[in-house]
Order: structure tokens, then sequence, then C-alpha cells
């Protein structure tokens, strides 16, 4: 298959390398740095967007917001260039708005568009496990399910719009916001109470959860990762994405609205590039005020 | 070892037939019926609580709450009729303040304590499946170790204090309102967006949480079952108590706050007695405005 690779930052490089190794990859990035090493790896480098689309069956974007798929796709003429038979699969997480543009713009030129939000981080995309979840043309996803399955360790469809795999990504990540929320509530709580919080998170994720996503969690809660595992302020990003898909969709969101306060706060406290998980347990245990004296 | 049972609803008698199989176990309850089963068994059956313990090695204790535990106890006065080298153990949920009162109260009469909560139902108790965290003095958990074992699937000490123990489970439980809570937020917006929520909440937890307790709440939230996991009161009240303790600690609880304001409108609606996770969903699809139209 011919493939065109759109935004080569951690997530990007780590799937091209994988994409690589059985097909003719086409690379293009905003600086040209990060194309060097796919490159070696046996990668074509474009010059420019719409010269990578132009022979390719797939066109996969790993770009970092609505602003960068609207430059790249449609100011530089990326949607254009595409041949008529291709499907564009993009694989960040972006505004549920923004897709609905997308699917209109792609629509217009009658191309195909799948969104392919994925569920974890560059050292599972090394090591092809990540999760997908797929929204488009049903024929869409199956030609492109053996490229699909060459960096993931599930997928899923999820709908026949897609626009529908942002809502639910954005659900997800809003999920694990929640979880990082009430875990450091908890915790901070416990230890008030005497009891450490290593001792907390461990044992209740052996009394109830039992779940390695926890138990990551936990470790990251509490102690800051070298590299973020996600920054905080793609976190407050998301979250704040989540609520306006919820208001697309007609619903409230009272629990993101909280969610959504700390962010604001901890953005305003300087967080932005720290780890989301322990970002939000240091500045809990600021806000949540724990006890001056032991009781 | 010989026991002493104090109330025998659904969890009390569970437990009380497994420690039978090793044990002499004398049991009482405030409405009789309930000890029949037992006594088939081989239970001796008390006409008063104080009467139950007095003989006992280990004095158990699963009452429903505070006020329970205040009447059986020191007001028809079991704990004065308890010997001296008897250890008591609680196994219910109940405040950390009432937790503390017990501490004295034991402590006054030179008799040993140690809270134990237990997470899991009736089913797991059958089994001998709970998950035990027992706060209190070392030599007292390590006399009742052997019993213990009989219905757990894992023995945790999580403090020297017996109040410790009662803040522990306090948070575990409100963790579980906020995975409820989360969950429902979440589910009810993919559905907004034509995403069934059984397969968004099936996908979030292959993707991420890969948790068999994700996949039981999940069940629950959509479905109402025959008999509540937990009651939507005793989830309200378990809430109510974790704020208490948190405000004992000296913390603030913000997302506890919003979960208490939930819980308050569900217990207006008259949903107290279903079960805590459907009747969270169900109240959210209201509160939460699901649109009129499909988008």
């Amino acid at each position: 298959m011919k493939i065109a690779f759109l935004g080569l930052g951690k997530m990007g490089t780590a799937i091209a390398a994988r994409l690589l190794t059985q097909n003719t990859v086409t690379v293009w990035n905003r600086s040209e740095r990060a194309t060097k090493e796919l490159v070696e790896q046996g990668a074509i480098a474009a010059t420019n967007s719409a010269e990578a689309v132009r022979e390719a069956d797939i066109v996969f974007t790993m770009l970092v917001d609505d602003a960068a798929h609207e430059d790249v796709l449609l100011e530089k003429g990326a949607l254009d260039a595409m041949h008529k038979d291709a499907v564009l699969i993009t694989l960040s997480t972006f505004s549920v708005a923004f897709s609905e543009q997308m699917l209109k713009e792609t629509e217009s030129r009658t191309l195909r568009y799948v969104a392919c939000p994925v569920f974890g981080g560059p050292n599972l995309a090394e090591q092809g496990k990540l999760f997908l979840i797929p929204a488009g043309d049903a024929d869409s996803i199956e030609k492109a399910r053996p490229v699909l399955e060459v960096f993931s360790r599930g997928i899923q469809i999820v709908g026949e719009r897609a626009p529908a795999a942002l809502a639910f990504k954005l659900g997800g990540n809003f999920l694990i916001a929640s979880v990082i929320a009430s875990l450091s509530e908890a915790a901070h709580t416990a230890s008030a109470h005497q009891i450490a919080p290593e001792l907390f998170l461990s044992t209740i994720n052996a009394a109830l959860f039992q779940s390695p996503f926890y138990e990551a969690y936990a470790k990251l809660l509490l102690k800051a990762p070298p590299q973020p595992a996600a920054t905080f302020s793609l976190g407050a990003k998301d979250v704040r994405l989540f609520r306006q898909a919820a208001v697309i969709g007609g619903n409230d969101t009272p629990l993101a609205d909280l969610l959504n306060e700390y962010f604001d706060a901890g953005l305003a406290e300087g967080r932005k590039d720290e780890d989301w998980a322990s970002a939000w347990y240091a500045m809990s245990a600021k806000t949540l005020r724990p006890p001056p004296v032991a009781i």
C-alpha cells in the first residue's frame, strides 16, 4: 500500500516507523528534522504536504489540533492533491466540530474520510499496541484494516460518521481525567488519616478495580515521570473539547465542568507542561488543604 | 475459636455461615427470623447481644450504621459483657467519628478493637472472596487472621488505629461513586453522538481500564439488577460520610460535594432503594438532557 504520513511528533514517528516495514511510506513534517530518522529507515521525504499525499492510497495525519489540520489539509492544499480513491485517516484527538467540517470538505471532493483516534502513548505505538476506534464508511475501514493492524492491539469500529470517533475519544479522555481527580481526592483524604497514598492506591486497586490502568496512573500520580504521559494542557484541552461535544449533543456535563475549573486553576499555576496526573495530585494537595497537624 | 456474630443481614449471614465451618459461632440478630437458617447449620442462637458475646474470643459486628452499633454495643451492653481478652471486629461501613468513639469506649474497658471493612457483596461473601482492610493493633489482627481468611481473598492492614480503616473504606466507596458518575456522563454524551452506551462502555474498558470492576458496573448501569448491588441510599450515605472523614482530616472534597448534590437529587426523586449505578444512569439521562433530535 502507498501511504502518506503527515505529522511526525513522537506518536506519528512511532506509527510511521511500523508502517514502513510493510508499505511505501512518504512522510512530511512541519520541521524537517523529524523526517531524517524515518528516511534512514526507508521512508520517502516530501517537501510539502500536497506532494506527500499525491500518490497515496491512505493519507494518515497525526497533527496536534484543529488549527494544524486546517493549515496542512486545507490551506496548504493536501486535500486537493489527494487522488480520488484515497482515504484520509486522522489519528489525533481534536474537536467534533472540526471533524464535522472535515467530513464536509472530504465529501465535497468525493474523498473518503475515517477518523481513527488512538488510545495509548508513544511506547505502545512503538510496540504496535495502540487501541483504535475508527468511525467512517465501512469499506474504507476494511480497506485500511491490514495497515491499521500493524500498530494496534485492538480495533473497534464505533460509528459510520467520522465525528462519532472524536466524541468517543473525548469521552475516554474525560474518564481518565475523572480517574485522576477522584484518585487524588481520595488519596489526599486517606493521607490525612495517616494512610500512605501508595498503600491506599495499591490496595484500592487490589480490592476493587484490578486494573493495569489504575496501577499505571497511581504511579504517575505519585511520581512525575521524566517525560509526561500526557501534559496537563493536553488534558485541559480534551476536557474542554469533551464539554463542547456534549453541548453539540444537547447534554450537560456537571462533572466535566468541575474538572474544567480544576484544569483552569492548574494552568493558572503554570502547570501546562507537567504530566497531567502528577500535576493534578500536586495541585490538589494544596487545594484540598492537607491537615496542618496529625489527628 | 469462639465467635460471636451480631447482625445477620445478607452480608452477616453469608460470613457467619462460612465461619461456622471451623468455629463455634453464637449469633444474634434484631429480628430472630434471620438466625434460624444459621442455627440449622450449627450456630448457637443468643437471645440478646450481651449474652451472645460473653464467651467469645472474637466479636464480629455487621450492623447497618452508627446508630445500630451504638444501640447494640453500648446501650444494650454487649461491650460491657465481653471478656477482657476478646477482640471486637466491626465489618461494616460507618462513620470515622463513630469509629473514634468506639476506640475510646473499648480502650476505657481495656478491650481490643479492630475495624475491618470489607469490599464485595453477598455473593463474594458466600464464596469467601471479600477483600478486607483491617486497622487496629497488630497482635489482634494476627490473632484474628485465620478466622478472617475463611471469608477473604485478600487482607491488607491499613493502619494501627481502627478509624483509619473507615476513612479508607469510605474513600473506596467515593471512588466507586465517581466511576458511576463519570461513566454515566460519558455514556450519555456518546449516546448523543449515536454511539450505543453498551458499545461505548465495553470498548472503553477494552481500550483503557481492562477492569472486571468496570465491566460489572457497566452492566449494572445499563440494566438494573433484580437485587441492588448497593442501594442508592447506601451510596448517598457513604459519600456523605466520606466528606465528613475529609473534613475531620482537614481536606476539601470538590468532587464528592458534586456527587453529593446528585445523590440528594436522586433521593428527592425517590430512588433510595434502587441500585446506585442504574439509578444514577437513569437520573442523569434526564439531568443531562439527551438530545431531542438526532444530530
